[in-house]
């Protein structure tokens, strides 16, 4: 793909490896996240330690990309379009560290109440794990293709998560009503829910950087419909 | 005070617009903050209406301080300690426009929820919140000054906050129990109380991002302990 218009060689290929990064680390981040609902779904305290040990090298990634983005800048004193992409990247990987985050602590709710057992509460985070993880795979691809339309599917992919989430808040609201002296393993599952949730507004802030780069154009905080004039 | 070591006088008069700027920025968020509490805590309905209709100019700020320094990149091409205040600047704003949405999220509960009314409920928000805004305040103050080690004071003082958090979240939990029938309102008060704690995150972020400006070392991802070794 053909991402800038400069001579240099070298640089573009600088350029093309700091991609290349925060793709891997997008990968990392998905598999964590993927592995932390498969721990507190399974109850694989196992499982669940790996992630919490693994974080570590999701903020590695973060560091070391974020220092290279400062380095090109440096160096080869980008403009435009090139100076674009170094800003859309240095931003994305602050949402993917974040993302990590989530599944770091997904993992240590795993470990500590060793039987939240959502089942037990009527209530089951899969379909909400699903459709976080779909949103973060579908942006780490627009990102990859720096493709305007997907960010823009993706983006809206977010109301889903978001009614998703509140069907899931409810139903436990209700099973604490019901259950008072469950409340503190129904509150865990809380927090893992509203965790996932925050995923799917991570995954929006990178579309709007997608859009930034290849549109020249910031479209934070518009509403959800404006989004599509500036594709 | 000296910032740079650059030799064009207008560079500098354009760095120090932007620094400017982003005070400005941090003193409206922490009115807002500050605003979204007192509304909530006194059920101050007008208030809060106010704190939700100017959470725009907060986002606002955001996207211009962006390009200024995205403009400024461009045609001055800083290097070394220049670009380091930069791209500190530039992630800073990004926590600061956070700490906007926390203020805009209390804001919409002290709304949505007429009276959660946290005394009813045995536990008061207001220690919590006052720690969270003199954290704001502080952190706000050492970046004036670029100030590393009233930075790292700052930093530690979130274990106050989290202690503080954390009792609250007890407090409130046992109220669930005996009283299911307010397990609504009082999952409001309860996030809120999660919102302001994370306010203590964003304000360790800044932090960092001080200390590496000052320093040039990214210090994120460490343990407390750990950043006194770099002030």
């Amino acid at each position: 793909m053909h991402l800038g218009r400069h001579i240099s060689g070298q640089f573009n290929a600088e350029l093309e490896a700091i991609r290349t990064h925060v793709l891997t680390m997008g990968g990392l981040v998905e598999q964590q996240l993927s592995f932390a609902m498969q721990a507190l779904h399974k109850q694989d305290i196992e499982l669940a330690k790996k992630v919490v040990r693994d974080d570590h090298k999701v903020n590695g990634m973060e560091v070391t990309i974020d220092e290279a983005c400062t380095r090109i800048i440096a160096k080869r004193q980008p403009t435009a379009r090139d100076l674009r992409l170094i800003m859309a990247i240095i931003k994305t990987i602050t949402d993917l560290e974040r993302i990590g985050d989530v599944a770091a602590k997904i993992a240590y709710i795993a470990i500590e109440t060793p039987s939240p057992n959502e089942q037990k509460f009527q209530v089951s985070l899969e379909p909400l794990c699903r459709r976080a993880i779909a949103m973060l795979h579908q942006v780490l691809d627009a990102f990859a293709r720096m493709d305007t339309d997907a960010a823009a599917e993706v983006y809206k992919l977010d109301d889903d998560l978001d009614a998703e989430y509140k069907a899931v808040l409810h139903q436990l609201m209700l099973y604490m009503q019901e259950n008072p002296q469950d409340i503190p393993n129904i509150l865990q599952v809380m927090w893992s829910a509203q965790a996932i949730e925050r995923v799917g507004d991570r995954c929006q802030n990178i579309c709007e950087y997608i859009i930034y780069f290849v549109k020249g154009k910031d479209v934070r905080h518009l509403e959800n419909d404006d989004i599509d004039k500036y594709i």
